[in-house]
This record gives structure tokens, sequence and C-alpha cells, in this order.
């Protein structure tokens, strides 16, 4: 193999139908967006990447972006720097309500990642082996995702500007108490056949969520289970809820904000604590792991930086004696892809991932490649990631993305057009 | 590329010539000991490692060889699961005097490494790619080392009991006063452009080596200076002497034995400390981080588990906030080429590296890939390590272990053979 050399870069965002799925800082709007990054090389192979797609994230992968043009896919490290010195000066601004506080190296490692997967790709692609050889070999044939059940409207209600009318229902109905809940899980279940469950939290005041959690202990006796409120709770309530669901939940996710607020709730907590908020990045890490603040770490190569990163975080949480688990937002074929690569190469991921997969109707690669089958996905043995770009897919979704008008997730502004009254409030109870 | 799969692996243990280097354990023997591990593939491609010779460790070595017969060289995750099954209740028995207590984890690291490299070699080989290219691309052409001072006598001494006459001088002469380290830096220096000097100590009482470490600075008024008394001084010497060396040391290595030890120290001590003595494997960490023991980690591929596995160390350090140097035993040029390769490629290795590489006067490659020049060695660009297996120099190597008698290094009962009154003692002072 010679050089393996970027030519062009291109970056389309897209959008994708999304349910009204509620969660502590508001509901899901009516489109997810998400930013595809193909990667072409003079080989004539091209490389897949996905990610956010946020207006001031796209910016900075275009800025990334001509700054990789020329570069070597077996560069990675110089290819972080370049995307460093790219972003001085312009990091930040970049943040959601759901993984915390955005440092200035946060940005660099949430920016280069999709390159770092394309790069990927390529190499895989060159090399005639999936990625997961490139991460230390697959140690496992399928990964096992959990069901990831969401507090939801049967659909999306009728915008009261009158710029839109009410969705239709999707075909997972409404989910507000304890009984849709359960509902929605056994239906998830029966479909996809996962062996663990997770229930996003923090949208009814706790009581009900330990109902809800009960009720799902009842239904499904040996399934490991888990509650994620982000960081909806003070540090004295989430000792309570702890408490109360003793033996009941394999983690308890993100109960209160912050690595003090967390150390104080875990050294009470029956159950270990896991986080996709207060360690978001590695300067987090010495001061969660001094503060004993953190049982598990739900891993993210969104904004880990990659893959190869990605399995960094792995190695530091196997050495400082945490779990590993992984965490999803709303996502398409490509990350799916990239998950199920990592999670395949990495030995002590020992928890069934997350993924926000049968939420979503649409999706830009070629069908066949990913399929959930008793709650896992195989791991494509096929060259590089192993999944392939419909082209008039990707056309579709980009222009429901210059349609839909979301330039920026924004779940609280959504949720108080539709409810003036709503407040987002962290800790709310 | 479709398979490659490991049809055999030979393990050729071999001595080459070693010159009377004392150190806080005793004296160099006349010959050091390594072990090459040739790794076979159905593709054609052969593989190279290195690693130490013990008689315990070859055995260990021989039972991971027939664990990994066909293995493909890309499952390096699970090749580290089997070589740790093959090695299930057989750790221990390795350790040797200056790096530390070996736990039953570190064997299985120090087992592993040189396969991994081998493996690295022949993926590097296959891809027509160097292995810095597998560990995330070289951030530097050439990698700086450290001139490596010893005190020693002129010749090995003729044995006692006359089994072996005197051995001749070498042409680095005696060393045993700051006068004749002063002059063995001066001309290494000269010979190879070395930018930082390394003193190993714990060989006199200490305020001998702070006289040494003085003349080094009044000869080379700008170079680093590190002086590396292997444990040899109780904490309240180890202060002592780190106070009086201050504003001159990069940095002080392992003065006292132990975590806890390190860890008063360096409350104390003016510059940071640095270890392979209390920190050799991936469970020593987190008591070292928690402690602040240490400021600076001296990786070794060849007992934290191979490159791979050094870069996870890597990104501890700059992690948690540590700095990252290298550690050199005795090594011949397959070694030399796997350190260049992983100091290439690992972006915060900031300090020059340690290497044996002037002491010795025997090889077993093809000479010309590995040359210091300005105190670094340019990382070879060719595929794989870049270095290939003389065989007639390793038949010769071989015939030379099989001769030499040594089975395990001893430095203390080589001492203690020539200087019957030697008693073995750490901390000494
Ligand atoms: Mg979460
Ligand atoms: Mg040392």
């Amino acid at each position: 193999m010679s050089a393996l050399t970027v030519t062009g870069i291109r970056i389309t965002p897209v959008a994708f139908a999304d349910p009204p799925l509620l969660n502590a800082v508001g509901v899901h709007e009516p489109y997810a967006l998400r930013a595809v990054v193909e990667v072409r090389t003079d080989s004539g192979i091209t490389g897949l990447g996905e990610t956010y797609a946020d207006e001031v994230h796209l910016g900075k992968l275009r800025r990334a972006a001509a700054a990789l043009a020329g570069h070597d896919v077996f560069a990675l490290n110089t290819a972080f720097t370049a995307v460093t010195v790219a972003l001085a000066g312009d990091t930040g601004g970049d943040a959601h309500g759901l993984t915390g506080l955005i440092t200035e190296s946060g940005t660099v490692e949430r920016v280069f990642s999709p390159f770092e997967v394309a790069f990927l790709d390529i190499q895989g692609q060159a090399l005639g082996r999936p990625v997961a050889d490139l991460l230390g070999g697959a140690v496992r044939d399928r990964v096992p995702f959990s069901a990831y059940l969401f507090y939801k409207w049967a659909h999306h209600p009728a915008d009261p500007d009158g710029d839109r009318a009410a969705g239709e229902p999707d075909e997972w109905g409404e989910a507000l108490d304890p009984a849709g809940i359960v509902a929605q899980a056994r239906a998830m279940v029966d479909r996809y056949g996962f062996t663990a469950i997770k229930l996003k939290g923090g949208v009814f005041p706790p009581d009900q969520e330990i109902e809800a959690i009960r009720a799902l202990r009842d239904e499904f006796p040996t399934l490991p289970l888990r509650l994620d409120p982000n960081a909806a709770w003070t540090p004295a309530t989430s000792v309570r809820v702890a408490r109360a669901l003793e033996g009941t939940l394999e983690y308890l996710e993100d109960p209160t904000p912050g690595i003090d607020g967390m150390a104080e709730v875990a050294r009470e907590a029956p159950m270990p604590l896991a986080t996709n908020m207060c360690v978001v990045d590695f300067p987090h890490l010495a001061p969660a792991v001094a503060a004993g603040a953190v049982g598990v770490v739900l891993s993210d190569h969104h904004y880990w930086g990659g893959l190869h990163r990605s399995r960094l975080l792995a190695g530091i949480c196997g050495t400082f004696g945490m779990g590993l688990s992984m965490h999803s937002n709303s996502h398409l074929g490509i990350s799916l892809a990239a998950m199920v690569h990592l999670a395949a190469a990495t030995p002590n991921l020992s928890y069934a991932c997350d993924t926000h997969w049968p939420w979503k109707t649409e999706d830009l690669i070629v069908p066949g490649a990913l399929e959930f089958r008793d709650g896992s996905v195989a791991v494509p043995t096929t060259p590089g990631l192993g999944v392939t770009l419909d082209e008039d897919a990707l056309a579709r979704l980009h222009e429901q993305y210059l349609g839909c008008g979301i330039r920026q997730r924004d779940d609280t502004a959504y949720m108080r057009r539709l409810r003036p009254e709503y407040e987002r409030r962290s800790p709310r109870w």
C-alpha cells in the first residue's frame, strides 16, 4: 500500500424524523440532526463518519475538514493536532443539555471523531479488514444493546404558531405512566430481543419513576435495569431513590449534577453510579477518580475523540477500577457501525450498549448490514465499517434538513413553544 | 488482505557481550541474555520480537507461543487472552532486581509483549506501512535518546574459581569517580551526539554521586541530567540528595523503594520523581496516582504488554498529569526498532528515551537500519519494524548463549563471586 491521502471531504447535514421523546430538559423535536462526513482519498476509497449537526458544530467540522486536506489517513496523531490547531480560539458553544459542560479539549475530541472514524473506514477497506481489526480485533461476534425506553407523547403536537399541524401517531404510542412504559418495553423487547432495559427518567417526580422501574422489574424479572434522570435530582433525592431501588438497578445513571454531587451520592448509593454528564472528556477523569464519583463511565466515540481514543478511555476505566458502558444520542447507521466495531474490540465493555436505533424510521445506509436480533447486532466482517451510503437516502435526508428549519438541537425551546410554562432546572427535584 | 495466520513461532535465546556496568544490585555479567521471537505466517511474512531470556521467562514464552499457533495477527485482544490463559497458575518467578515486584498480570504483559511486536511487524509488512503507522503515525522523524552513563570497571575481572580469565578492557575504560564519569560522558556525547544524560547511580555513597552529577553539570551546562540510584536510598536520604541537586536534574529516578516511600520523597523533592520500579504494571497506577508518588513514568514495551498497551500507559500518563519517558534494559536491534516506532507515535513522550545501545558490541540485525546521530535515531519508514534478522549473527549469538553458562540474569550473584563481602540491600544508604 502506498499513500492513502485525503483528496476531498464532504460534510452533509441531514435531518431524520424523531418521535416526541421526553427527557429532563424538554422533548425531542420532530427531526434529529446529524452530519455525514465522507472522506475521499487518492486511492478511490471513501470513508464514512457521522456526528452532530448543530450549526456551530458544522462550522467547526468544515474548518477541520479544510485542515485535513492532503492528510495521510494513517497519520491519526498529526490529524488530531491539525484539528486542534484549526479550532484554536474557536472552542465551546457546542454544548447541549444532556452531556454536561463542554471543555475546550472536548470540542476538539468531538470535531475530530467523525474524521477519525472515516479514516479507519478507509484503512480497513484498503487492508481488506473490518474496523474492529484495527482496534485489536473483535472479542465478541455480536454486540448487545439495551432497550432504551422513553416517556413520550403519542405524536408531535401541532405547533401553537400554526406552522405545523400535529404529527401522525407513531407505532409506539403514548407512554406517560408505568403502564405505558411497561407496554413500550414489552413491544421493544418482543421486537428486538433486548436483554437489558434503560429508562430515560428525569421527566416525572422521582416516585413515579421509581414506580415505573418496579413495574418493569415485575414484568421482566431477570433483565438488568437502568434509570437515567439526567441530573434532575439533588444529592439527597438521589440517595433516596437509590435506596428505594436497591437490588433493582444494575446502575443509576447521572442522578445529580457534577462530580462532587455524584461523589456524595456514590458514598450512599447501594448500586454503582454511571455517567455521561460529569465525565465527558479526559480532563474530567482525574478529579472523578480522586472523588470516587463514578462506578461506570458511558463511553461515546462521538465525544471521546473517535474509536482509538475511546479505547484509551476503556483502558483507563479498566486501570482505575471503573466499569464501562456505552452512551447513545439519536443516530443513524454509520454511527451504529462504528459503535459496534468499537464495542466488539473493547474487552472490558461489560454492559449492553445504549442505542436510540428503534426510535428512528429513516436511515441513509444501504439496509441489511446491521440488524438487531436477540438484542444484539452482529459485528460486520466486511472491510472497513461494513456499511455503504445510500446516496438517494442521503439526498432525501439532506432535503429534509434544508426544509425542517431546525439548525440546533434544543429540546427545551421546543417544549416551551408547546408548553410555555415549562422551565428548565437541574436539579429539579 | 485475507488471513494472516500464525503457522510457527521460533524462540531463540542469545547472549551478547556486556561490559562490567555497576548498579545498585551488583554488576552486569560478561553476557546479557535476550530471546528473539520469530513469528511465521501463512502469507510467508515473518515478524520479529525481542525480550528477556531468563530461563523461567523462556519457559513462559514457549507456552505462550504454543497457545498462539493458528492465531490471526490482527486479533491482538484474543491473543492477549490466549496468553493469559496459557500462563494461568504459572506467574511470578521472573523478577530481577531493577524493575520492582512482578505481579501476576505483569507476567502476562511481559510474556505477551514480543509476540505483539512481531504481530505488528507482520501487519506493517503486509500493509506496506511502518509500525508507527499502526500506532497512530509518527509525530517526529527522529527519536532522541539519552546517554546512559554507568560506573564501571575497565574490564571483567578473572573469575575467582578460575573458569574464566580477566576480560579485555573495553573502549570506554574505568569510571569509578566523577572524573571517570565525565570522561565517559564526553566520549559518548562526542560519538553519538546525545542531548540528554542519565547516570546509573546507587553504586557509591550518595555524596559521591551528587559530586558526579555536579561534575557533569560543569562539563555540560545545558544538557538535561538524570540520576537513577534504583531505590538505593531511604526517603530521608532521597530528600537530602534531591535538595542538593535542586535545579540540576530534570528528574530523579527511583530514589527509594515503593509507592509510599516515593510519595514521601515527592512531597519534598524540588524536581519530579520518575520510576520504572514502583509503577511497572497497570495495577500500580491507581495507587501511585492516589499517593502522588510519581511525576514521570518510564514506559517500557517489554513489560507494559507491547506497543499498543504502552500507548495506553502513555494516554493514562497524559490524562492523570504524569510525564512519560522510556526505560531500557540491555537490548539488541529488534527492541530498539520497536522502541523507536513506539516513541515516534507517542505525542506526550517528551523526554529523551533511555538506551543501553552504546554498551554493546554485537547485534543480530542487518546493520544500517538504525543509526544514532545527533543523539537520535531516524524512525524507519520501511514496512513493519524496518529491521531484518541476520541469520548468521543470530546463530553466532545463540552459540554464545549455549556456551556462556548464564541462564538467568543475576548481577548480585556475579558481584558476590568477585567480591564475596558484597551484600544486596535496598535501601542501602
Ligand atoms: Mg445518560
Ligand atoms: Mg530506572
